[in-house]
């Protein structure tokens, strides 16, 4: 009998899926299960959208068949929307109400972007780097019409893992994931992996934009901007697949476990507890074979006794952040990253 | 571009999905959304499983082929699982954290159970009938194997609504959904209606058995048994299906629209709030063409001012009863109905 997962349909007008992460043991999320983020309808792509426009010092125009033929790198990384979690922030906040599978992981195949700017003879005076999204629409909270854009520091944009990419799994990009062309930024947040590129441009200043300014914020006040700073880089954090929240469980032994990762570095301990954090035990971490992969874990747990339980997962990533028992709250719900916890009954 | 809604998954080992209701706006919910709520493997149905066995003053065994050639009947009305909206109970419950989709309605097609009941000779003394199913399996919380079985009274099972059913939505009951046959009994929450229906007994007592007297009962307190009562008749109960929860809305005029359903008589009246239960405005009811069916409602809503807004949506029945503030809490979560709640932010 067939059984199988679905994603979580957060919205259809434009569509939102979460991947069913509790339900995945892949190292690569299949194209079906990954994750899908959308700030407007999907484009109408026509045979122009296969020209990617590059400007800077100089400009030119390259066709999807001349990307494939360029040097090109395979990326293992996760993409992980940076509303992940959100429906656990307390005060809640609006938004789309995202819990943990705003978070994939596949291997991206395409060209450095670095080779491509290289091309446009980059002023010592850039600053940084605008990418426009074929993807467009209105907002809510502002008149007018408006692409996708969203920038990167000019260092990060040089950056050898950046690409732009074309394969997904060692398959063209599907529509819905950006075909024929999207950036991918390892280590920042989804929003920075602009789909259905168009446009690349060099400039000396700083870009200003919706998804940019005003989206895409760390707002720590419900009634204030003050202290704002721009979401970039993927916090550390953990999710526990298994036990699910609130399930009831068998005395006896039970494997928790669960998926780690981090925007800096690779993971270096997970530890976990199950005693609402009086006490704590290092899990088990799986090899892994590249750089930005998540790591894998997991802890055998002897459920001797009867009762309730609180089970914690807690991250550790080689520049020493750790997730904190509690998520910085912020105004627009981004980057949540506590201490991951899930509640059982063993009865 | 083709954009579906998928089922919840909650969990894969039994079973349970969830119907992705916020999305579905049919009076018949289509068959891959229709919410599956196992408590053990799928059975393994052999011919066998095609006779049913009844058994009474007389008994009787029934091949599927004669059930099709009986007298029958055909009823639209919906299957609502008892821990449906578990979620939103605080204290929270274990078990599956259902939401609003353990919910779903079709046309159910079968032999009135009173006309096979009636060939048994019914006992003056008879005082329960029990159901069995082919699903079977061990408990967190007892040792030993189990068939699902549950009873109901002599009364309820002679109604002539309570039918063995073995179509829905004009196709022969598909697998997952109790095939070749299931009893369905309209009002009582879905524990009633036994999928996979193997034997029907008439009994002169009461039925006692882990999903009769264990499971599926109202326990009002978290650590004693004192005034537990049995699941039975749906509550009175309203979904708010658009806005979607936390959403973020345009300044200017939103359909708030959803669905009502009782266990006891049809829907008579919808009221919307919109501004968390101090002023209330009665919803429009569509016409509806079957007394069992849930009944859809909308109110146009004039959000003039930005701002967060909670919505609320209650519902009254033929026989007075309506929606209370707060669900009566119980231990193992079920017959939650408080009014329905969606936040909002107009900006």
């Amino acid at each position: 009998m067939d059984k199988i997962p679905y994603p979580i349909t957060h919205s259809l007008e434009p569509e939102n899926q979460e991947s069913p992460i509790h339900f995945l043991n892949k190292w690569k999320t299949p194209i079906e299960y990954f994750y899908i983020r959308n700030h407007f309808q999907y484009p109408t792509l026509t045979n122009y959208n296969l020209w990617l426009k590059i400007h800077g010092t100089k400009s030119f125009i390259l066709h999807y068949n001349d990307l494939l033929s360029m040097p090109s790198i395979s990326i293992e990384a996760p993409l992980e929307c940076s509303g992940n979690k959100r429906a656990k922030f307390s005060p809640k906040v609006y938004g789309e109400q995202w819990k943990d599978g705003a978070l994939s992981q596949g291997v991206w195949k395409g060209v450095p972007l670095a080779y491509l700017l290289q091309q446009t003879e980059i002023s010592p005076l850039a600053k940084e780097v605008v990418f426009k999204g074929a993807d467009f629409g209105t907002r809510t909270d502002m008149e007018g019409t408006f692409h996708f854009k969203r920038s990167l520091p000019i260092e990060k944009a040089l950056h050898p893992h950046t690409i732009v990419a074309y394969e997904f799994n060692n398959k063209p990009l599907t529509f819905k994931h950006g075909y024929p062309f999207r950036l991918i930024v390892p280590n920042w947040y989804g929003m920075a992996s602009v789909k259905w590129l168009q446009k690349i441009e060099v400039i000396n200043d700083v870009f200003i934009g919706p998804f940019q300014t005003v989206d895409y914020v760390y707002y720590p006040y419900k009634d204030s901007d003050v202290g704002s700073e721009p979401v970039t880089i993927i916090h550390v954090n953990s999710t526990i697949q298994s036990p699910l929240e609130y399930s009831i469980l068998d005395t006896g032994t039970h494997v928790i476990k669960g998926i780690a990762w981090s925007g800096m570095g690779e993971i270096i301990k997970v530890e976990v507890s199950t005693d609402n954090g009086s006490t704590w035990n290092e899990a088990i971490l799986k090899n892994k074979n590249s750089e930005y992969a998540w790591s894998k874990w997991s802890f055998t747990w002897d459920a001797k006794d009867k009762g309730e339980y609180t089970i914690l997962s807690r991250a550790t990533d080689e520049t020493g952040r750790v997730q904190p028992n509690n998520a910085r709250w912020n105004r627009k719900g981004y980057g949540y990253n506590a201490v991951s916890k899930v509640h059982v009954k063993v009865e």
